[in-house]
């Protein structure tokens, strides 16, 4: 296996609004990296390939793997989502490839899907990768793996695959309200890190412990400011408690959270550190782990199974 | 007491975006009505009289009552709330009575708080007056009053008094998803009466009796649509399920439907159609009754309880 600081492999995170490009070794030592504004939100059909060679048109020929809405069906070529459970190789395997007019071969990540009778089925695209990461650390993963963000997944792993996952609408959700919603005049505060004040925990404890329900608690955002005049930032901080203090009593309800077993939260240090500080009142231990390496990670891995890195044949 | 099609009151609905009029008799006999979008969330302070006049000046100089966010922070003048069990004779000796320059005696109704140990606390400011339209029915009305909207209001009636209530976010949440999110991809389609297809009870049972929690199952519309290619009214149709369904879960499960009862649903003909279809799913019996006629009759008896229609001394 070549580990020698020679370029191997560009690992590609492709979302709606941005595109991020490392060039990496057969190690995964990251050689270069860049990003660009050309989310696939932002480009036309037939647009992809001319934006992936503006970012990467200085680096070598080597194989590039795309995790993220790249695969989607508004992305450059779609990569239809497979079931659960899926393991990295399988992921590998349903990998839409093709060679680019440069002649560098590319690899899109399907994303995943559940479909069952209980409820709507759901999808993922894009934290499925991040999940593989997870599972190809030494000793592999088994237990809960959250994924805050935009839409919260929650997912369980072991026996090295993607078992079940559950989508959760909070960070969009907090966003609307936040910004969009007639609240907006009782959160008007910027904070960079609103779990650390008092009133989240005030907030999380109001759904966790009083279970006061979601669809209720999210209104005495309103109520609090106008009969006791609080603060907008504390007013924003109590919502951010609300909405993630919603998210775990549902995921509990669910059954999402297992009686032992290890829980990772997975992504970036502000969010994990907030859903940690949330799942301790609520009585569970969990990890942080940082979501940006296990996107490479992730990446690394299904390139391995692919044999892009020499290390392993194609499966 | 004078019931003669002699105009004795203007009963004034006045909320954010509307100012709505009726001229009435002291039977509360409709001898005018007009409305103009003067709404308080376009006035600046000090504008409030002249959009008023402009509205009523060919009326007679008789008593106005008035209700709505006009008695906000932001309004006219500013109507204190008032605590719960709260009477209607209790909210008319609260209003805020003043003359216009025109010597138009006006009185602003004030807004209902519930403040408890237990929970946040909680603001009511307009339907508290078609409470009191509810309370003023022949006969009274003994249990939960229903009051779908933008913030939809669950309140409990009894003892000639409203006795509490909470707010569900609901018709504001529905607005964000369907029009601001990424949802709205999904639901982007316009329908008069989207509780009649069959696809508004799916989404009411998923929440209902299934029990999938309200902030996972938002996320299933968008995966219906990419799954099953769902047509977008339907899938407003089970957005709409999932929320008032969610609302009615929420309700439940803070113990605010009681065991048996009269459940009234105040609102307009297609709103109530919706709720009512709704809790006949989770099991419950309701009545509609008409939104626009319970602030008037509301406003008709404050009026009576203040000696502005000459049946009863003021307080």
């Amino acid at each position: 296996m070549a580990a020698d600081g020679t370029a191997q492999l560009i690992a590609v995170d492709w979302g709606t609004s941005r595109l991020r490009a490392e060039l990496l070794d057969g190690d995964g030592v990251r050689l270069a990296e860049a990003d660009s504004s050309d989310g696939i939100g932002t480009l036309e059909p037939g647009e992809h390939e001319a934006a992936f060679e503006r970012l990467v048109e200085d680096w070598p020929v080597v194989p590039a793997v795309m995790a993220g809405m790249i695969g989607s069906r508004q992305g450059w070529r779609e990569a239809p989502y497979i079931g659960c459970p899926a393991t990295p190789d399988e992921l590998a395997a349903a990998t839409i490839r093709f060679e680019t007019t440069a002649g560098r071969p590319v690899a899109i990540v399907p994303g995943v899907m559940v479909r069952s009778e209980d409820r709507d089925g759901d999808v993922i695209r894009g934290e499925e990768t991040q999940m593989v990461g997870l599972l190809s650390r030494p000793g592999g993963f088994d237990g809960l793996a959250i994924l805050p963000g935009t839409h919260a997944k929650w997912a369980a792993l072991g026996n090295g695959a993607i078992q079940s996952f559950q989508t959760f609408f909070t960070g969009e959700l907090f966003d609307l309200l936040a910004h969009q919603s007639f609240l907006r005049h009782s959160v008007d505060a910027e904070h960079e890190n609103l779990a650390i004040l008092p009133d989240f925990a005030l907030g999380v404890r109001r759904t966790v412990e009083r279970r006061v329900p979601f669809l209720s608690a999210v209104f005495s955002v309103r109520a609090r400011h106008l009969l006791d005049d609080t603060a907008p930032v504390d007013n924003r901080a109590y919502l951010s408690g609300l909405v993630i203090g919603g998210e775990i009593v549902a995921a509990r309800d669910s059954g999402l959270i297992p009686g032992g077993g290890r829980i990772a939260i997975v992504g970036s240090r502000t969010l994990t550190k907030a859903y940690h500080r949330a799942m301790a009142i609520a009585g569970h231990e969990t990890e942080a782990i940082d979501g940006r390496r296990m996107v490479i990670d992730g990446l690394l891995q299904i390139a391995r199974s692919l044999g892009f890195l020499g290390g392993k044949d194609k499966p």
